[in-house]
């Protein structure tokens, strides 16, 4: 029962999640932060998505049951956009959609953190966060300085643990090596990837969205987390070929998210459980 | 009367008119949808025309008036916004500016639709959308699945014209094939571009705001709506010489906005009258 | 007391500050326009500080008072964010962290060019704009065409002469030449970089961004100043040096906010006092 996948098979299965998430190009409501909706929206039709974004909350309640899977990143939270990221959550779990929480700079910032608290006991489907985010919403001390990770991914270990206990969602947490967390199963790590990935905004926030769109795929949250951070991280290695510089690399992790394929991810997945 | 402009007129037009933009640099009022508002300045930039962003109602009601035009976008619509959109709209009409409607992702989802059907017949001079989108604003059954266009040009060729007739807006439906609709005249396919230019966010939109840059130079807004095909699906063309996945096009396709002259549009245009 | 800095000093200064500033990293809080989110957040991230945008008031709030500086951008102002932006420039204010303004468009446009009167009076440690921006906001008559600076920066001097005497700020004018003005210095002029900085949307408030992050590392504003436009406009020689259209100079620019350092400063700049 407690997974006794072996690193081979989870890159195997993202392979093949992500032929199929070609095939379906599932359609993601992103109701995400403002700095990050165009990026976000190019990272999900460079993997072969289709992304949305719909803010009025009577609109979003409306689209969420008819989506694919939905985004909810509180990374520029305001009153109103609380508002309709709860009717669309509540209208996603009604239609059986699911739903993925990006709890961004949860910690000291109090509407964030209220409303990712909330939020999270309405059975995500998946939480993606770097360390500190992961280690507040669990309720343990965070470091507060927005959405810079300083806590260590491994730090977080602990923490990613209770939250998936607690809330049912498997976590994925984000940073030099990425952790997959569900309960009852291996934590699983993800050694792909470049640095020049925090040099650009918005690669975590897109991991968001990528997990939103394969989540769409499989029952499996579990296998769902491990295969956004080896198609993002894939991809980020991929890309750190072909730019040294944080702009040239912005544009190649979308032409990377393009060529990304079951082969590459087979060739270079890291993958530790 | 009937407009017997051979196809190699439509594109000498055109060309006369990218010219003329660049001598006037026409400033163009974008209230549009938060995913793409830097791509659509920087669309805009790069083809010659000066972009500008004004949310706030009273701001909004104001700057319509000094604007050479308007572009109304309802793809992020919220309620303040479409307040705004309003006054804008009833602004720019007073003062004799034209704009352009972009109906994003109108059909099923309630407050843009009604919003929508609200200001097509406040006397928009171009109306630009994909073919579910056309459809859906002429009161056709939509397939409401969002900005994807699932319903082929050709079948939004009737909607269009029936949308043309009831509004007096020419109507520009873009797609594998565009074309060009307005009462009286024929229908004019232009069929250049690339797949690429649909796996980028916001090429569009962008198109829309050319629309509105273009209309501020003719009275004629067939023409305008055939020149604004042109310039995008041939600048499509020349990005995709560059580029072969999306990051890059995306970059390719402002350059080729940038590079794109009569002597291109005559070299490459591709229209059917 | 005059400052008898000669432009090699202002140059090494500048120089001294870039390298300083990669080693702290400021958390800048940019409080700006929606069509230069994601465009800022990169700039900052490509030359060494760390963005975060937090629009909620009381959000704002706390975050002002945790950020190491924070930057106030009228650009796309509606009325819950001049709210917000009140609430943070008190925090800020309170907690003894710089701030800068920048009145993008004020002038003819109500809204903003109230809030810019407004918080010109609460001691920004910088103002940055361009000659129409800055004209207007020192009370003098504005072109009021928006964001296209139509006066020379040369007019702009007395203009911001006196607005640096009303305001205690140092005030720094971007065109074709920036220069940069405090009450008791001489005004330094600073005659790097390409026209194709204005063929993008973003650069003019990515400077802005760029001065609040430069702020942390000094006292005196006025080298903040001469260093932001140093930093960018060498930025931009570099650039113009890999990229010949707008898009790829885009991508090019952030680039060269990685690349640019003290050596680069020093070989390339030119700064006239």
């Amino acid at each position: 029962m407690m997974g006794m996948k072996k690193s081979r098979e989870f890159i195997e299965e993202a392979g093949a999640m992500l032929t199929h998430l070609r095939e379906e190009e599932p359609l993601v409501h992103c109701m995400t932060n403002d700095v990050v909706t165009s990026y976000t929206a190019n990272c999900l039709l460079a993997v072969g998505a289709a992304p949305a974004m719909i803010p009025d909350k009577e609109e979003a309640r409306q689209f969420a049951a008819v989506a694919s899977a939905l985004l909810v990143n509180v990374g520029t939270i305001t009153e109103p956009q609380a508002e309709a990221m709860r009717a669309a959550v509540d209208s996603a779990n009604g239609a059986g959609r699911p739903w993925v929480l990006d709890p961004v700079a949860v910690g000291a910032l109090s509407l964030r953190t209220s409303l990712a608290n909330e939020l999270k006991m309405k059975k995500p489907a998946l939480i993606r966060g770097n360390a500190s985010e992961i280690i507040a919403l669990a309720g343990f001390k965070a470091s507060g300085r927005g959405v810079d990770s300083t806590a260590a991914v491994d730090e977080a270990r602990e923490a990613a643990s209770m939250l998936a206990e607690e809330t049912g969602a498997a976590v994925l947490v984000t940073g030099p090596v990425d952790i997959a967390v569900a309960k009852g199963k291996p934590v699983i790590s993800i050694s792909n990837g470049s640095p020049l990935m925090t040099r650009v905004t918005g690669v975590g926030c897109a991991q968001g969205a990528i997990c939103a769109a394969l989540a769409t795929l499989s029952d499996d949250m579990h296998s769902v987390a491990v295969a956004t951070a080896l198609v993002m991280a894939v991809a980020g290695d991929m890309a750190a070929e072909k730019a040294t510089r944080p702009g040239s690399f912005q544009i190649a992790l979308l032409d990377a998210l393009d060529a990304v394929d079951a082969e590459e991810l087979i060739a270079r997945g890291k993958v530790a459980v």
